[in-house]
């Protein structure tokens, strides 16, 4: 099942319109590519909108935010609703500054999404109020451990239903939810956190595999999810001993470029709760 | 003869300004780095005229287009013209969007370029107005193929008479041309358009080739696409079984860093016509 | 000594916010992660205050200076300053233009910063208005060299005193002072200059060492310098005969990623003058 949507992704070849931060845009533009797809960068208010309206998927991302590109998120945001497309948010660092809890919780309002990736602390944050992100990263009191994973569940189902999305939930364990069913993913490796942008990858895959797959959402978000992880944990195997973050950085990208429905389906660890 | 190009870039090492996009401004440092000049990255529009003096060539490129940064194109543009320094452009998403259009027609009428290397459906949008750019990538209906090529050299040609400048037209085939000369380039990979920014890469090669070769532009142009293509294919020799368009991207750059003039007298596939 | 630093950095692991340029910020975001530092960026004026209070270091960065950062720059270093926090200074460029000489001026009267580095000239611009900064690079008429090394060490410190606070000059010899003692740091390539960036990155370092060695600052500093430099000689072993800068730029980072007390005690070449 997960191994149709990477096909469909790799078919369709979808174009990702991405609004995202100038820390990891390269990585974003390059994962994009090495899994079929055309990534498309705009932030600029008169040009974001028209840019969208080419794509199939547009990917919101806070990391680095301003007040200007805020304006063309809202203007790509809108279009890209108004054409049915496929729309992300990646929250990056909600519940570390009242500017970026604000902005999330204000294009949450504006623009109804069909997914929204963070850590543990930024969806607390925008669900109930009290995240506590410690900048860009999750607080570890808030972490999803298997301990509390039911009522972990349990909450993520709620929250997506409240928020009316798909809401993707990465840690340790990754989480991955509607109202009625969540997928507990178990892929990925604890170096990906020493790798800056894995997360953000993650939602520029998230914004391609829902655009490559849109009757099947849920499955296609699980499907990202687990390629990100599983092409971590390939990329770890194929380090030298010589070789630390940077190289893990280009060892990723290259496992999702070589990421096909056969490898996807014999190394996704996931069960749907 | 393109070999004594390459080798003037080496032994000048210019100082090449860029203001460009910030999904590969990394990778245009490096690759200019890599053939032994000296890149400076410089948007505001009170600091970009200055930057622009100290230098020898200008590179200015769209991705990422914003109207802060369109004030500083045009300010360093015009110092670079007064002070008769080598000036490219690079019209990424011409013809995809009204701004990005607009944009690139307003700065080809205030400024004169040297060079302006896009895909073939950019050129199209700035020289005919009917380009159908899709996101960042040419129309495939567009494409330059070995069956239209004579009629393809010919409008190239009257193109860069037009515009009183070099044309680039990179895809499948690059085609480098003056009025009245035309270079038909078959170096590169298909691969190399997994990579973000290769063409932006090149864009700043062009600038730098053309600031060490004052006197022959035309076959600085060529030698700079030509090891451009040089170095995709090297880089993809190199490439191991597990990497993907992540190594190749930084192997693409490695074999610009050891490109010669031996190498690329040798490597260099182009006829005159 | 210095390896007590670098044990205390991968203990303590601080957050360092960086307000840096787009060109380089992926770097400098990895090269901290790879020192078990968490990197967070921000610089919007209403954000970055903040998101500055809840990290342990602030690194100023002027590459890619634009007006609206400015302010950011501005009100995260005072937050810093009210918090005690660590405050770095890169004045990228300063000497090369007006607007980032007077720029980086303008932040050492407002802000008083633990440390500064930088070239020589930009340095000398600084402190004695004379600098002649060639781009983002050093004069070369003004290169440290071991002929005036004795002359250079007394600038150094004579500076450092007068503005009152660390300088890290580096260049083929690095040094770093304070009024009264000066390290003379013999580590590192010269092939790290043919990589974007390899400044920006020690200036996150050095945010990072001085912020989890509050006690010994000069001592966290040439900690910071040694490390980077003797990252730049491992990773240059590490080089295959076919890579060049793009790789060696991944490799650096590696190295950073693998150093701990043992190797930088044995590989770290300093005098204390």
């Amino acid at each position: 099942m997960l191994a149709g949507c990477i096909e469909r992704v790799r078919e369709k070849g979808p174009m990702i319109h991405n609004i995202t931060n100038y820390v990891t845009a390269n990585d974003v533009a390059n994962v994009l590519l090495a899994c079929g797809c055309r990534p498309v960068m705009s932030d600029e208010p008169e040009d974001a909108a028209e840019m969208t309206a080419l794509c199939s998927g547009l990917n919101i991302n806070l990391g680095t935010l301003n007040k200007r590109t805020i304006e063309g998120m809202l203007a790509a945001g809108r279009k890209s609703r108004e054409l049915g497309h496929i729309l992300v948010l990646d929250p990056v660092g909600a519940g570390a500054s009242r500017f970026r809890t604000e902005t999330a919780r204000m294009l949450l309002r504006e623009l109804s999404f069909d997914a929204v990736r963070g850590n543990i602390s930024e969806i607390k944050t925008l669900v109930l109020g009290n995240g506590t992100t410690k900048g860009v990263d999750a607080d570890q009191a808030d972490a999803v451990t298997e301990e509390d994973l039911d009522g972990r569940i349990g909450f993520v189902k709620e929250a997506a239903g409240e928020m009316d999305c798909i809401l993707i939930v990465t840690g340790a364990l990754d989480l991955v939810a509607d109202r009625k069913r969540c997928y507990v993913i178990r892929n990925g490796r604890p170096e990906m956190g020493q790798v800056t942008g894995t997360g953000c990858q993650l939602s520029g895959l998230t914004a391609a595999f829902l655009a490559a797959n849109p009757e099947e959402k849920l499955e296609a978000a699980a499907a990202a999810v687990c390629s990100m992880g599983l092409a971590g944990e390939i990329a770890y195997r194929n380090l030298r001993k010589e070789e630390g973050n940077a190289s893990y950085r280009n060892r990723i990208i290259d496992a999702i470029y070589h990421m096909d429905a056969e490898t996807l389906e014999k190394g996704a660890r996931y069960e749907l709760c």
